[in-house]
């Protein structure tokens, strides 16, 4: 089976957007193990969409389009598929009632445009949009298939993670497909390949690593009959990764490193404030991108001048005068002055050096400390980050998450 | 002249990453008014790669590739291009030369396969890269032009901007072709349009805006025969904006409003501290995303909770039981509190609602006030934004942004 994806719009071609939707495509032929050697994108044009979508039925198997499929006169993928079958353009009446009885419940004034979106070939049926207005297209006709889905993304992606998906594993396997992602902090690519290897050759599931900015996930796909049973052959593999890398692995599909933190912490009911220097907010700006971050985080001093470190976080000015901002102590005692401060049950802090200026040979771009205090003690990493202003600000935020996630691991 | 792109990299169809030079390209071709009318991705196979290339060559005057430029096996652009074109594939060996000499100074080691990229097919001349190792080729062959650029944004981009441009705009116009973007905050996109709309209608230059989160971009793009006439076209259009819009434009090309307001209080000798809630430190990460910004940032807090409101910013626990955090009221005293505390020119505050959870009837998800103190009194803004959390705290940051260089314009 070969797929190819057909990209519709002008707005593509003028650069106006950028085409998440055929990555995300792309992503879930590769998770599917079909084949997919080509993709086109055309604008608006119906002679050209046509050429286009009949060059793609020569060669592959299955044409899936995105985009084109809204009310306007510049939609022209209904009509532009059916040309290229040879197809009639038919209006689906029960659809249209649909659609009607929709505008009347939300009183919305229909126009004749609409009707457009009840379109199809004849050899089309309908993939229901419970985002939208337009519906998708299934079409089977001379032993190929051509799959038509809106392109905004949040009508694309469930449509296509849900009937697509479902349709294509049927094509590629006469079954299902299921993933699970084990998303792991504080190792390297290169360690995690090494000590999973022997899974990485495994076929049914197929355990795939992506490197991240700081973190490692190790994708899991099966496939089988039913979900039930690629769920079965997903578990065992997936219990062996948290064996050989036991407390790396921190969280699975959704779940980001800030929102596993704060899961942990309101799960022990304790709670950690902030001191950030180099990062300027962005450690409080993840813990706080978590809805609900409240129960476990009061906040935090954004302390970039040394005034600050030494008035609102009492760290000693002896300390800033012989070791500097950027130093091991004065990291330590902006974490407990922090957790003092707040009574939180941890304190976090950041300070380093984000550049591109700023650096010195003794302390240069990237060296970066961060600590966790607690009522065990303070605990700091020295970090030398490489990269660009942001990468290395980003990376500080990471590996605060990451030491903090070991005091709590440790403090059991 | 029509122009047509071919992405190169099986990374690209497996949706490993989105092809944002792709997107980077297009708006170049539209920029230069050159029509593109298709693009093709193919993955780095050769046989499918000359394919694809032949295509292009027949229906179109210039085929612009992108990837595939690198010195592995992988890399299949150059040998591609020279079989589509009918060319040999011969080394420069002056470029060949300079390579070596650079792995030497760099003290790297020179293995055969990075010959690779000093090949080239016959009618094509190199093109500079001076971010990386592969150059870019210009081939002229048959009257059609073939342009290769390499994959890394790194790479790609000065590259496209610099002498890819040149040359397409020779080809375009005959000419040069320069774009000056007017950063615009405060105003919506309906309302620039309305205050600006007979400049729109403008050929040489034109004027294009562009709607991005809580700020618009006015592109103003000048074809002439030199780079002095083209910006002699756009500088009264430039003014003549500038003049309608007033204050509203904060700044041009790539100076984003926090760099503004950092370069605004610098050159005053001013200082600004941050109090915030709802964005957990986003604003100040966004102000010291600005390298240098602490010549005027001293820092900030970030009171999450009602305690840190009252006991670090001296936030009266009256105005919390009597208004809540979510109030004019607390928004004023949280500014005029980091202000005192800071010892800062000004203090700016935020807190609001940012969602999904949290919202009443009287204070929804999306009410957000912002507060500027300043030795002249404390000023509010109160807003209703819409959207996701992430939309909410974004925007919030940037009204906060707006309402301090509206104080620091209006104190002149």
């Amino acid at each position: 089976m070969v797929a190819e994806i057909v990209s519709v719009g002008t707005e593509l071609l003028l650069g106006q957007i950028v085409d998440s939707d055929a990555q995300y495509m792309g992503r879930l032929l590769a998770e599917l193990g079909i084949s997919h050697l080509r993709r086109q994108t055309v604008g608006d044009n119906l002679e050209r969409l046509v050429e286009t979508l009949r060059l793609a039925l020569e060669r592959s198997d299955i044409v899936i389009t995105i985009g084109g499929l809204g009310p306007t006169e510049d939609d022209l993928t209904r009509i532009g598929i059916a040309q290229a079958l040879g197809d009639e353009l038919i209006v689906d009446l029960d659809y249209e009632n649909q659609l009607k009885a929709l505008f009347q419940a939300r009183n919305l004034s229909w126009t004749l445009s609409q009707v457009r979106q009840a379109e199809r070939p004849t050899s089309a049926e309908l993939i229901a949009n419970p985002n939208g207005t337009a519906p998708g297209l299934l079409c089977r006709s001379q032993g190929k298939f051509v799959i038509a889905m809106p392109g905004p993304p949040g009508e694309f992606r469930p449509m296509a993670d849900g009937p697509v998906k479902e349709t294509l594993a049927k094509l590629a396997t006469g079954g299902v497909i299921r993933s699970r992602t084990l998303r792991i902090c504080g190792l390297g690519e290169a360690l995690v390949e090494e000590k999973v290897r022997q899974l990485l050759d495994s076929s049914n599931p197929t355990v795939a690593p992506y490197a991240h900015p700081a973190e490692v996930h190790l994708r899991v796909t099966a496939k089988a009959a039913s979900t039930e049973e690629a769920e079965k052959l997903i578990e065992p593999v997936a219990q062996q990764i948290r064996n050989i890398l036991g407390d790396a692995v921190y969280g699975e599909n959704d779940v980001d490193l800030e929102t596993a933190t704060v899961q942990m912490l309101r799960s022990r009911g304790e709670t950690v404030s902030v001191a950030e220097s180099c990062t300027g907010g962005m450690l409080g700006e993840r813990i706080t991108s978590v809805s609900g971050a409240s129960d476990v985080f009061p906040g935090g001093v954004i302390s970039y001048s040394n005034d600050v470190k030494a008035n609102l976080l009492g760290v000693n000015p002896e300390t800033l005068r012989r070791f500097g901002a950027v130093s091991e102590a004065c990291s330590r005692e902006m974490a407990a002055g922090v957790r003092a401060k707040l009574g939180t049950t941890y304190g976090v802090s950041i300070t380093g050096i984000a550049g591109p200026d700023g650096g010195t040979k003794e302390k240069p771009v990237g060296l970066v400390y961060v600590s966790v205090a607690s009522d065990s003690g303070v605990e700091t990493l020295e970090n030398r980050f490489r990269g660009i202003r942001e990468t290395i600000r980003r990376r500080s935020t990471q590996s605060a998450l990451i030491l903090l996630r070991r005091r709590l691991i440790a403090q059991g």
